[in-house]
């Protein structure tokens, strides 16, 4: 099969809106939550997310790979083509980072109206320790043209989309491509990836979303025009309304969480929580800049008080913070935002866009004291 | 805080009703979709389930447990009581067992109505690899009392459910806690158990919904009358309206699930694949039975072919099939449906109950082949 317009045989979810008003969630949402699992935020108390708690959002079905039939080629406009074995890369210079990566999508299902995909509320977010081998190197060696301005990166996984079939891909301008921080990983947390994560290898983009992190990755191709692909043009834009092209998704914006307080209502994850004082704690991030201030409020965002920085764990990865409270008998609304190095601050408000991209509204938790 | 009524400071999802009529999911019910993940289906391909991919429910948060501090405790109507450490029970005599383990609650969000709960369609599964000691011995060594009738286990993960605050506690009969395939587990697929997977240590009860083996275990109490906690006497309980106990829920009843073939569309799975032969796979179970028959239909339901049987694992675990179709271009909706060692069918139509449990109805995927 060709690629193609599909889209008469596979319609849109529901009655075909691609923004739903109110809080009912069509089936389709649901089944892509249940496949693309959420990190609990009880899990920001780990510095290094535990395997299987990291979020995972695969748009197509997880390939099938066996590791000794498979390449990674390295061509388009370089000088020397490269069809690599796994062994071939691991044995080049390695690197290792932790990292803190997170779903363009984060947020999208607290927007009103809501896009209808991937129904991310706050929690498809993680971090982890990637070990691989700086693509940097590897685009030295296969010698990229002056021509090329971008890199195209492919992944084995295959399906269809906004009607059209095709196997993901993504590019980064050349310039992207070779920071140094850009690794092509074979390990995370000092284990082989696991299948859901892109075995045998995938792509790590630090500061990007996720999306950049091209997993089951096979082809890196040189290429003198901007990538067009559906991936590039047709998702992952800040756009308006349906035809508005928008400006692509890149970085990842600041967000802080907390992890929510005492014990939860089993269904609404409304909190409970004794009297006294109450340590908060969190980590925050902002793609490649800095986290500069954590603040909380415990009156649903009317006021706001400094949270105390702790443990910074890599450049690109979360840092951790604190706040003391003296919980007494009542309901609240707790909040967190933070501000980047730039001065970027999280609003309590949202920023609408039509895809739901890069929504880094402050968190809220309901907490009843008593 | 002491156990009591907390229901009209946490009252229930939406307007309360606990059953929806409808196609429309509530967004807490989206949050425990998010938070409690399934195994993908094409992750039916592995006899053993990757780590991070198995189902996970978990009712509360995942307690912090700090190793060193942790216990088991071992006590009621046993002549020796205990408290052993991690080390104390690694050091007793090992055993590894493959698995399969299936929430009781897969299948609920296919029911009409919908019961308001973790809305798993048909993904709440996966096979893993336990090690642990069987809880046999330990319980020979503490000398349970003949007047002891059920054994009682008790979790460190704790909240609030249908308005009671509890922490989480299960029980089993003597006989059944006697059997030797239960174990006290501490490695799940070679290595120590994951957080959201009950670390130190859990039960396994092989054969029964995921409900008995109990995560984050700190108690193992012998008691002379029926345990009636909240989760054996409110829920997991096969009924047929709010106030009918039912009959409680044990072991899992038979099922087959397939890969869905060829590859998906992203936001509704509807699958695409090519004319010509397809080879249907996947796996079936039946808690502590055997499966005997598996069938194929290409035509919703209307007839059904035999499928072959495959590989067996454990007699705890899923086997495979396999079943060769010639696809034809045309929309299809396959079903495979799976029949135990004691002449037990899956049904096509759903065997509705209240709180949606053991829900087996026979598994649908819609393909279009070009």
């Amino acid at each position: 099969m060709s690629e193609r317009d599909l889209g008469d045989r596979f319609p849109a979810v529901g009655d075909g809106k691609e923004l739903e008003p109110g809080d009912s969630f069509h089936k389709e949402e649901v089944q892509l939550a249940l496949r693309n699992g959420g990190m609990p935020l009880e899990g920001l108390r780990y510095p290094i997310t535990p395997t299987g708690m990291h979020f995972l959002l695969v748009h197509f079905d997880i390939p099938e790979v066996d590791a000794k039939g498979w390449r990674l080629k390295v061509g388009g406009l370089v000088s020397k083509p490269m069809s690599l074995t796994l062994d071939e890369i691991k044995a080049r210079p390695a690197v290792t980072t932790v990292v803190t990566m997170e779903c363009a999508g984060n947020g999208r299902a607290l927007l009103s109206p809501r896009p209808i995909s991937q129904p991310w509320l706050l929690e498809a977010i993680g971090t982890a320790e990637w070990t691989g081998t700086p693509l940097r190197g590897l685009l030295e060696e296969a010698g990229v043209s002056e021509e090329a301005i971008e890199i195209v990166f492919s992944g084995l996984d295959r399906g269809v989309q906004g009607g059209e079939l095709h196997s993901y891909e993504r590019s980064l301008s050349t310039a992207d491509a070779r920071r140094e921080e850009v690794l092509l990983a074979y390990e995370m947390n000092g284990q082989p990836l696991q299948p859901q994560h892109g075995y045998p290898l995938r792509l790590i983009v630090p500061g990007w979303y996720g999306m950049a992190s091209v997993k089951w990755l096979a082809g890196v191709e040189a290429v003198a025009e901007p990538f067009q692909g559906y991936q590039m043009s047709q998702t992952y834009r800040y756009s308006q309304e349906a035809d508005d092209p928008g400006e692509p998704v890149t970085l990842i914006r600041v967000r802080a969480l907390m992890i929510p307080p005492g014990v939860p209502d089993f269904a609404t994850r409304t909190r409970l929580a004794e009297a006294g004082p109450v340590r908060l704690r969190g980590r925050a991030w902002a793609g490649r800049l800095a986290v500069s201030r954590v603040e909380v409020s415990v009156d649903g965002g009317s006021s706001w008080a400094e949270a105390e920085p702790g443990e910074e764990v890599s450049p690109y990865a979360w840092r951790g913070w604190s706040f003391d409270w003296q919980a007494t008998p009542g309901r609240y609304t707790l909040c967190v935002r933070a501000t980047d190095s730039e001065g970027n601050v999280q609003s309590v408000d949202q920023r609408w866009n039509y895809q739901g991209m890069g929504n880094n509204m402050a968190q809220r938790v309901d907490v009843v004291v008593e």
